[in-house]
């Protein structure tokens, strides 16, 4: 019986589904379809038309979380579209997997708000899965549940200003042991603002081993309730000019900072490990989101195409065989990035996250800057208003942007992903060499014309 | 049962299958399995090692199917690799799916010739799929029969020198009735060249009925066998230079060359909709040879990058953090393309070629365009030696530049694909007026912060 | 006598100069070379130091002009560095070419708010050249005169919410005779912000004689003071979220706005005579400009690879292969910007902005592209912190980005480019033709090797 | 007095002069202006004409010099149009400067093969000017004198198949003194075809000092004359598939190969100083001859967008907007290069070869790489019949992709720029230090707001 066969073909037709590829329809399970048509009807009808009073709310009072988002948050929680990215191999899941939240996320990232009135946000679902995976059953109960039950609201604390962050085993801030206590001494950059007082614990990567021979076993991860004296944030900081209120993004200095033992996720040393296990579901979901971000700046282009009001030379913008063919190269591309996207997250439920990190890597290193220029795009052909705060265009890919650098630039990537490639170089030779052994066996006869190039030139 | 549960997971660690998404491998049943790994041995073992005698017997011989690969083609008959790509819904079909196929037609792609040797080159396949479909059942026992058993071959005529033939509704040669024949008179391009004698017959579309109203319903598809008298070959054309023996390109003048009306294809007037049937699987098939031409690149990229004679500055190519990245780029790219040919494999084998249509226009649009700039790289990476015939990079780029635009260039293809989605400008745009009135309804409060962008900016 | 020679040529080597062309060091007159080093002194040494206190000055007083900024326009202009953009044709002109400006420009781009210290800024360079080439005696005492001293501020109101304005002829606000006065009723966009109140008045271009059969004489340049009642500021644009202030962007809505008649540019129906005259400077200055801004964005580059704390993979950011070749790639693509822009200002100079129109096109198309381009690379040189207020990239980006939809996107200009072009089609064609014939002349010999290509394929 | 004060200013419009840039216009002398046009009539009606006639004289013997092109050499020396490529800082010299000459250059590279007729042709131009600068007088009477009077012809021998030769210190082919001969062994790869008998010598560069502690000393540049006993050429090298007949690119075996020892240019060990010397002409010459090649691809796609018989969609395809748009891109880019390469050839005029290096690098990275773009492009707007011999387009797009690699791949020339560039890194930081110890004195207040980003983040 194939996985989607109880379920009402028909539903596919509508526009939760549409964009789907045929392979990825076939595998939603009914839970799934049922969860993601909820999704979008949340979107759509609750989170979209309200992005006006939102903005408002935020004007009014930067750093606090709105009241509107915690009316919502309630509401989705209702709804049973709370967690819904925690895969299905966790016993706190709600059930779906890592390819089924993956359509959800895409229609959640057409509000920018929207996935937090789910409890689906970056950084709590990374952070979420982190802590579900590795806490033991005290941390779980302290940390986990509240961040599951979105009563508490959690950041991650890894970049610093003083060094090379996008190779991590250079992450500086001192840990170190006092009795039952850890003490931090340093610099952070990036973890969600501390002005908003919503906000409720680091989990926090340090150098607490510099001395041991491994610099992968010497980094610690611990969790750090905001509260604790001994942090100052220094400022906020701006992506692209945005402030990203309430959340924003901190520069932070840390002094005689104490944290009980206790705190310390798995043991010390094993940061590496645990990050490793973090950071693939929270890629898949950011570049899903960007999707759906693209999707909706792609409707905007139509919309404009479509706009009665603008006709340059007595055509409609959508009348000009170059805006065709740049509304055929944007539909073409926002569907090959879904591919991408629901490929990888799939693979992760096939072969988990470690065998996954090559498609993981294809996503962060194509999606973000596709979709830039994708929304970049859809400015131009807004023209002037495109900038404006006259549509949602700056902020979606002002977003995209930022998601090209967050969890290191694309180029750290690439390389990692080439010197993993380089690799292969040997065992490559050593096959076109045994074509040319090959090859002279089955000539005949003598002579150039039976070289087997290139291995053998002359 | 999953499909494949009962064959060996270990098989597909092994170089057929090693770089498939998982969700492709999930669908392959055991049969497929079979088949791709007998292609796959049968294109490393049997046909890249004899490249270099296949082509000294081209050299030795132009306009000549070499010896060689009639030897080939009874050896891949009897091994049970003939006429793989015919899609399982046919009676005729060896039985696998388009997906299927094209795993195959991947391994295929890495030798040039190798697809001949299984009879699933173009344009065979492409015609055979057009016969198998549209034929009665004379036409299928004289015409297709032989083009499945390999004693026969075919080309396929459409493009003309006099119209801009991207827009098929221009084709102006003429068919007209006279008896029981048709007379043809006129000018083709491209269908396989006259001088190779192996080639039996045309599938030649041309106008009979100029005076029809409807512009879809005025040209017919009829069969002219080779030897008709008439036909009259005025050149081989060739393709950025090669001359693509031994089955070219030609350059035809049809003067007065009858054909018995019993060669028309379903009827008079029905070429459009006998093409429509025609062009999705074909060009699937391009493309995903395509990639397994942009592997066997790829892999020549990692033989310079590890090779010890080759050190500028004191370092391997492939030391470079340069070559590091333009290797990962590579890597990145190719598989994202084979998402996106194996999803529209999967598309046209779950919804048909017709609603596969955006599909199969990603491909085409997509895949030889990133296919070039991929082949391209490499030649840069070898440098001076990359552009010569120590290596097979110069045919393999010629190769995949001229996918771009056979069946016509992109820009035909992203013009068509544009149209269709500018027909969905109204519902977008009601679908934002529709957010409009919500987020008035929403908004208790007046003023500007509360309007919904951009449909209403004032 | 060669126009620099007398000055000591080693001045060349200095940062001023040192990126110049050679062809246009040579052009530079001595009282050129003098002001160029004016500039570059007082922008590296007065404004570039000064950035933090006037970003503190403007955030603590938003819409107003900074007092720091009044103070150096007041140093400036002692030091004869006001108005230096006015070229040399101008009886009011400090004397410089607009080549040898455009020298001056680049340094000037370096800081965003230096060109306003020199009133050099735009809008005021284009509306200052507009007045002073269109206005009579009267007009030029009362509106010129203010704006060259730099007592008074101007804008220009072109753009319109409610149509395509790429398109001019599409401008639709009314402005109609009443009397002594004309009557503007209508809505703009884009022109500076009314709330800052250093602002004297707006030069509009509106819609006068709707019915002229003659659509390019249907408008009417006006200026516009801005307290004339009936003019509001809806809000301020902010462009990529940043409000630009103490300038901004405006959006406005004029009801019965009325001015005085003999506040009218020439006469009415003028515009666009009027329009082509102001754009080309201004279109070259902004692009050169640019470039000041790339060479500063590329400078943060070369720190970031020079800086020691950033050592990903124990090397420095400089020492990747892969950033020494896009610190080359920059470096040429900047230096072949330059280039477009000073040949462009020169051939303004000799043969004037009419004619001067596809070098003016060629900058506006090709250089803020690449700028942005450039800046965008910069910002992932320094990974996350190049978005933030860590460095002047995001601002830097964003106003490059503006420069690509300001006097309309790349695509109108492209298209306007692209027209001229095709009217050469027939010449073109007739010459192939006459290969043709001569081809055929010089062919003693018949066959098909004497065809000439593609005119006669048979 | 402006250079080209007395002449008739009306030739500028002329189709031989319209394109060039203001500033060329005003640099070129009377001698010039009449070249550049009798450049112009020699190859538009005595060059492109006789293509059909040239290339079947090529078809009828392969290897061998065509008898047109001997008697057109004649003819073209007799009208003074013999050399001009040699820089009027030679004795040997006709008296044009490089710029002048580039504009010569653009001209003749509108059809392949016209630059032989007028002996401009590469590799002979850099072999002359190699001569010219580097021969004693024995040897320029001997070696020089012939190419200049066009009754020998030279070849350029440096790339190897056993190196890196983009790092020419890697170069091995080894030279050993005995008694008054040296003696040669090794491979080479890429001089002109023997297999031509009119060609007379190598200039080859080979490795004589192996164990001199500088590595830039240690090679040698010699002349050796074709019919040396002991070299072999094993193959001729295919580009992109072309033999390039009649010149060719050969594959060489040198052994035991004795050539006498004053045929040594300049001394042993100074390969590295004459090399460098000689690169810069050519490479500009190679770019120039390179826009001429796209100017004549543009003009083929103005006539195919002016054809009457291709309108898809019952429309000119210059009619369509994605079109005009393209022409407008390509116009610009062309244009663009041409700046670029003037300004190149003006800066060898004033500063010399070696202080032009960054000039001549960037003309080799971006001009190749850009007209090969745009050639392919032009054979998208010809779809099928583009890639045929119905246009010499594939013949232009492979002689510039040809050049992207020649003199080494741009990949080795950016390395170059950039590591040039990142030596600057260091007065780039303390510029910044000072501004930042600038800021901190302009500053009374205390406080965040007045800190210089980006050196001092806290």
């Amino acid at each position: 019986m194939s996985p989607s066969s109880s379920v009402d073909s028909s539903i596919f037709d509508g526009p939760a589904f549409s964009h789907l590829p045929q392979w990825v329809k076939a595998k939603l399970r009914p839970i799934a379809i049922e969860k993601i048509q909820a999704v979008y009807d949340w979107v759509e009808n609750e989170c979209i038309p309200r992005e006006p009073v939102m903005a408002a709310q935020v004007d009014a009072k930067r750093w606090a979380t709105p009241p509107l988002m915690h009316e919502l948050r309630e509401r989705a929680k209702e709804r049973g579209l709370f967690n819904l990215f925690l895969p299905n191999h966790f016993d706190e899941s709600p059930g779906l997997t890592n390819l089924e939240y993956s359509c959800c996320a895409e229609i959640m990232g057409r509000c920018y708000w929207a996935p937090q009135t789910m409890n689906c946000h970056a950084p709590e679902t990374g952070n979420i899965e982190l802590l579900a995976k590795y806490c033991n059953n005290e941390q779980k109960q302290k940390w986990l549940k509240p961040l599951m039950e979105g009563t508490a609201s959690s950041a991650y604390s890894m970049t610093e200003p003083d060094v090379a962050a996008s190779d991590a085993t250079n992450i500086g801030i001192s840990i170190t042991r006092d009795g039952n206590e850890y003490v931090i001494n340093g610099r952070k950059l990036y973890a969600n603002c501390l002005w908003n007082k919503d906000l409720s614990f680091y989990i926090l990567m340090g150098l607490s081993d510099p001395d041991d021979p491994n610099k992968w076993n010497r980094h610690t991860m611990i969790i750090v309730p905001c509260d604790t004296p001994g942090i100052t944030q220094v400022r906020n900081l701006s992506i692209m000019g945005y402030d990203w209120a309430p959340e924003g993004h901190g520069e932070y200095v840390y002094e005689n900072c104490r944290v009980p033992a206790e705190n310390v996720i798995v043991s010390p040393g094993k940061a590496f490990m645990i990050a490793q296990g973090r950071l693939g579901g929270g890629r898949i979901h950011h570049c899903m989101r960007l999707i759906g971000q693209a999707e909706r700046a792609y409707e905007l282009a139509l919309m404009r195409c479509n706009d009665p009001k603008k006709k340059p030379r007595g055509k409609l913008i959508g009348e000009f065989d170059s805006n065709i063919e740049r509304i055929a190269s944007m539909r073409l591309e926002i569907d090959s990035m879904r591919l991408i996207v629901c490929s990888a997250a799939d693979t992760m439920d096939k072969v988990g996250n470690k065998e996954g990190k090559r498609c993981i890597a294809m996503c962060k290193v194509l999606v973000p800057h596709k979709v830039t220029e994708i929304i970049d795009e859809v400015m131009q052909i807004w023209a002037g208003q495109g900038l404006t705060q006259h549509t949602p265009l700056p902020q979606l890919w002002t977003y995209a942007r930022f998601v090209r650098v967050a969890d290191g630039p694309d180029a750290a990537h690439k390389h990692q992903v080439g010197r993993e490639e380089m690799k292969k170089g040997k065992e490559v030779t050593e096959r076109h060499q045994e074509y040319n052994r090959k090859a002279k066996k089955f000539a005949e006869l003598s002579g150039e014309k039976f070289r087997m190039m290139p291995e053998d030139t002359l």
